[in-house]
């Protein structure tokens, strides 16, 4: 048996990808999908001096392959794109130069923020130049009177949140991946999270944005004021674009105001119908310091304390609630959220439950729920979908699937954020098998379409999802996407093989 | 001396506009400000036999003059409109067949909804087909478990409203106009109000939109699930665009939980400092509760006690402060706003306050703010100035005016949206004085511009202010603009003389 103390440095290791370099990489993307090359120019010696000359010769252009390798294979180790060359621009004016560059040569580019999508938007199909933004992390100004801030595109979710908390202020976002995830690509794909329920999505908080266009110009729409109706919205067009339409270079962003009280509770359900009534409950009696919602399946964790190191406070139910309030006043939440507990279980909504307002218990019970897609991710062939439907059709749709599907795969798993209707279904089976991928895609999509869900609630299209564009849009819809791609980058070099079909 | 009961009927006249056809009207548009009509098509008999068979002859195709009035004229009255025909279609299909023949034809349309905007956006400026969107008003569908609500754009808002108050709901978004104004002008002018600050924009707040396009081709965008990122987002092209690009005919929203407790505080303060410390305050003390920070200055309230029926609770101060919560439970709130008020008090922040959470008393304090604009609008000339600025300037540029304009008008008054940096300055005159208009608008544009401000936060550029466009917006923003108008609109007949210059 492993001593503890090793047992300890593996899961560290685990966590913070060490052994990642151990595992076997995925088969390179042109190899595994079928897409074609785009007639773009290949990159060559006078190219890469040009890169070169303009940002320097080691720290700023990479062209070791072992230095390319992160910037090729996406987290999830679903895509490995094979681009010869990573460039990292500090300043708006050299991103310019660069996109003028490639547009006068076609050579086609692919804009990286924190590598953490998990629809392969980020990551090179074929050799694409590899744009990464980590350099351009400068947080420029916190304004603490109007709650704002003006940051390069580059800026890590996290890093940003932190810089904003001296001030009692917050990103109006949290991800689990905000360690790494950066703030121009959460804007580039309208990233969600767990608590768009309650401070919105990147629609509602970017306030401004600089972007630069495929022929190089730059777009000043990065005004910091709350309210601006001086002209069309440039600025939303860019918003969930991934990377098609234009370059994000600076994002000015509203903050909210940091709650100063936190308190979680985890409930034990029989059917998703209390599952429904509790959450309208908790709507209108947490009403405004409600937070999160989110919600889980017996499957799912069943799954999670057998192969993750999830520890669950409550014993088997059917169906688990997290609840979150955040709120700027402790006492008051408190007993709000009690109430609440007691009168759900008095009233027979829940089966049982737990709520805590330690900051450690409030993280262990959070974990549950965060540790889930890294449980997935390191097993045999796992199907993502990240669905949007209306609540009342939310798990009817799990066991559809896992009707639909008995007997040929290992498991159906049903979790997501209920609050906004945005369901993660996974699929489990020990290998991947092309059969199956479609029968399920074929079916889930005449499923979700027929309810007028969403194929991609927050995760985006990228490379992965690309296909449902026609599909999951009306015609007249995406004639005018194509059309606005066109009108925006004609030689097609933003983010190739994305998006678009 | 006039009876009181004649002074009430008076009264209740101004307020419900009885007395405005005794008022002279503004002159036509065309006469009065610079336009030149563009190359379209006058109305003709065939054209009018087309309408009349599509939607009737009577009541959807209205052409007697005395009729027309009112949709002629802007309710400021300060543009006139020479539109020989009303139409009022009740389907998606209709407003459909509408615009395919006027762009066949090449008629120019104006959409109009509620008629309540104050840039002049939704008015004809020459002979313009008025397309009435009042007949849409169907409210489709409400998903109280979702929190969801879809209907036609003609719906007003507080018919709308009133309809999800039942459920526990509310659309998230107040205007003085609620009475009057429409989900579909709200959204197609991106419009703010009081509680901006707590509830967002439409950008935020709006989940689907079906819109016809000039060609006629309806783009069906009408999801209404909260979270959707399968493809570019086009429902954001057309929110704040003011009928140039194409035609609201249903719009989806997200719905906030109703609160059930509401409490307002209106402060008296010595300077800007104290009221821009009082506001900070605010927003970490009452937190996710406050939902309205309005400022008033001295001159603003004295000049409402003078010339509209505005009674204050309070004595002279140079700053006036209304600040509402609203919550789901009446003890934390009023604890909250009790203890807030008490400290505020005790610290110096503010000089006076009063605090209520009874409706009646609430309502009256909402008034003092509620009444300045038809107090202004009732005087002489008015200037308008509706800016986003960083709140740290929020006076200074109404001091600048002031300072700026001594003795050329009657006085300049400054108030607003503090939460969103949204200030109302008024400069009133007792006439129109075009070389002081052009002069004022010199200085206050090249201000607001040093200062990355907003010519227009909440009111949209309509007729009046089309001419910031390029000023305002870089020129690639402005090109872009144009490029999108080309690209969706070629011939131009959709709003014309609006947001474009």
């Amino acid at each position: 048996m492993l001593s503890s103390k090793l047992v300890g440095l593996i899961k560290f290791g685990v966590r913070n990808n060490i052994f990642r370099g151990f595992r076997a990489q995925p088969d390179f993307t042109k190899n595994r999908y079928q897409v074609e090359r785009g007639f773009y120019n290949y990159l060559q010696e006078p190219h890469l001096r040009y890169f070169q000359d303009l940002l320097g010769y080691e720290e700023r252009v990479l062209t070791n392959l072992s230095d390319l390798e992160k910037y090729n294979v996406d987290w999830f180790q679903q895509v490995r794109g094979s681009s010869a060359v990573v460039l990292k621009p500090k300043t708006t004016e050299e991103v310019s130069k660069i996109i003028v560059y490639c547009n006068q040569y076609k050579l086609a580019l692919c804009t990286q923020g924190g590598n953490t999508g998990v629809a392969s938007g980020a990551v090179p199909v074929f050799d694409e130049i590899i744009l990464s933004m980590e350099l351009m992390n400068e947080i420029i100004e916190i304004d603490e009177n109007s709650g704002t801030v003006v940051c390069q595109a580059g800026v890590i979710l996290e890093e940003l949140d932190n810089a904003l908390a001296g001030k009692g202020l917050m990103v109006p976002l949290d991800l689990g991946s905000k360690g790494s995830c950066q703030i121009g690509g959460n804007v580039a794909t309208n990233a969600g999270g767990m608590r768009v329920m309650r401070y919105g999505n990147m629609h509602g908080n970017t306030l401004g944005l600089e972007v630069v266009k495929a022929n190089g110009e730059v777009l000043d729409c990065l005004t910091s004021v709350r309210k601006d109706n001086s002209g069309l919205h440039l600025k939303n067009l860019f918003i969930g674009s991934e990377g098609t339409l234009g370059i994000i270079t600076k994002v000015a962003l509203q903050c909210s105001t940091r709650p100063k009280s936190q308190h979680v509770t985890f409930l034990g359900l029989q059917t998703f119908d209390k599952v429904l009534k509790t959450s309208k409950k908790a709507k209108h009696e947490l009403g405004e310091i409600l937070s999160a919602m989110e919600v889980m399946d017996s499957h799912t964790i069943k799954w999670g304390k057998e192969h993750t190191n999830l520890v669950s406070p409550l014993d088997d139910y059917p169906f688990y609630l997290l609840i979150e309030t955040a709120g700027s006043n402790v006492e008051h939440d408190s007993i709000k959220m009690n109430e609440f507990l007691e009168s759900a279980l008095k009233g027979h909504y829940v089966l049982n439950g737990v709520v805590t307002g330690e900051p450690s218990k409030i993280q262990s019970i959070w974990a549950i729920r965060e540790n889930l897609p890294q449980g997935f991710k390191d097993y045999g062939w796992c199907a993502l979908y990240d669905l949007s439907l209306p609540v009342t059709e939310y798990f009817n749709i799990v066991d559809e699937t896992r009707d639909y599907l008995k007997n040929h795969v290992e498991d159906v798993f049903g979790f997501g954020h209920l609050g906004d209707g945005n369901l993660h279904l996974q699929v489990l089976a020990r290998k991947y098998d092309k059969w199956l991928a479609d029968d399920l895609e074929t079916f889930l999509t005449k499923r979700i379409l027929d309810m007028r869900g969403s194929m991609s609630a927050e995760h985006g299209l990228g490379f992965l999802k690309r296909k449902y564009l026609p599909i999951v849009n009306d015609h007249p819809s995406y004639t005018l996407m194509t059309d606005l791609k066109k009108l925006l980058d004609p030689n097609r070099i933003l983010n190739p093989y994305k998006v678009f079909p």
